[in-house]
């Protein structure tokens, strides 16, 4: 059977990424995790979250799932070829943040999901995002 | 103070919602809660829970907060006037859903935020977002 | 010269409608006020009036110059031909609420606005928004 | 109990920042005060501001809030980063207006609303949001 990310997952990621964020002091967080399909399962939202975190949380996740690399790949890519990625952002519901915190997630080897967060840099952003899989059991990728 | 939402109040409302569904043999559900100005602060979504169920669960917490009622009470006002409801859901950025499920969320008597269920007949994920609130402790309203 | 609005003449438009609301003990009500061109002049929302109104009493407005009458005459013909209207809301950017509230300003004669107003019933919306225009001096049409 | 921006404040922070335009000889301005949640509470726009100006000024506001810093400083990070601006500027529901005009109001510390200004230089345009902000007596942030 081909592995799926259940909602208890999500939660669990959602959960343990704003955790790690308050265990390392940084700004309010901003969590979504989305399917393969790239559509919500979770999101979590701290208190002081700015309104547009969710979307941007979403976007990173869902960005890293449409051209199948993490956010943080996608930035590299902005910096190497900013109006590829401007005009990729562009099309018609792409929804993509060249920016790192959206990672892939897997579950044996197989894309499942991804996770977006968003609040405070994006280093840390994708620390938290790497935390929060790594407590729920699942793999990333990208 | 004036009481706001704070995320471990909206996670309980979700996995309450979510948790009521399984306890009535619903069908998966997705269960969006937001802020009082209708900016996501959880979702959860059940394994099986279709696509676009996480848009319809916003759209009736944000519809409800769009007009001051209850997603109920404009499905309610979508029977007595059809092509009010149908013009104010093409308004730019106007997302409402004609449909129980999607109620407001107080605190000491003031709007905080507003939750939408869907997944199972409306009159059921009304039911799931009330025992959703009830279980966070916080008063409904619309 | 023809005539046109001016942001004193909008503003007082709107504080007098919503000077009449609290006169006749309405609800939070939320008025805008266009130019000719459909373009906001002046809005003004309550505290309490729900997050949508703004949205409302625009397209009250726009909608009014869009047909070249009331959102009174509006809702009438939405009665009659609720698919017409539909269609009509359904058009890009056509911003039209079918229900009472909204009406066309002219002074010397001549189309120089709209004021639409949402809070309270249709009806008296409706009243407000007279009230208000009556108060600057402004004849209304539609 | 919670601070929250009142109406009146709202119209004395748009005649006020207008006043200070008049006072230091600008172009005509446009003026939009929005809530916590991003949503109008009050516009004025002066005779000649051209027809897009109500937009902006509302983008420079609800901008501020969705990434919770002052617009000047998204032009800030627009310079540093174009490509996740304009990634940003293009998610659904986004608005956002990388250039100087819009500020965080606060009362007692906590966030209020936004104020975007738009009709001069950007400098100027936010010169004139923290005269209304100061004439209202809310502070400001981001």
């Amino acid at each position: 059977m081909m592995p799926s990310l259940a909602l208890e997952q999500a939660n669990t990621i959602a959960s343990a990424a704003i955790a790690k964020g308050r265990e390392l002091g940084l700004k309010p967080l901003c969590v979504a995790v989305v399917d393969a399909g790239g559509h919500l399962v979770a999101v979590q939202r701290e208190t002081g979250a700015s309104n547009l975190r969710p979307q941007i949380a979403m976007a990173k996740a869902t960005g890293a799932l449409g051209l199948g690399v993490s956010s943080r790949k996608i930035g590299e890519m902005a910096a190497e070829r900013p109006t590829f990625i401007a005009a990729l952002a562009a099309l018609a519901d792409a929804e993509i943040i060249p920016a790192a915190g959206g990672v892939i997630l897997c579950i044996e080897g197989q894309k499942v999901g991804a996770v977006g967060v968003t609040g405070d840099t994006s280093d840390n952003d994708e620390i938290c995002a790497l935390a929060g899989a790594a407590s729920a059991g699942v793999e990333t990728a990208g």
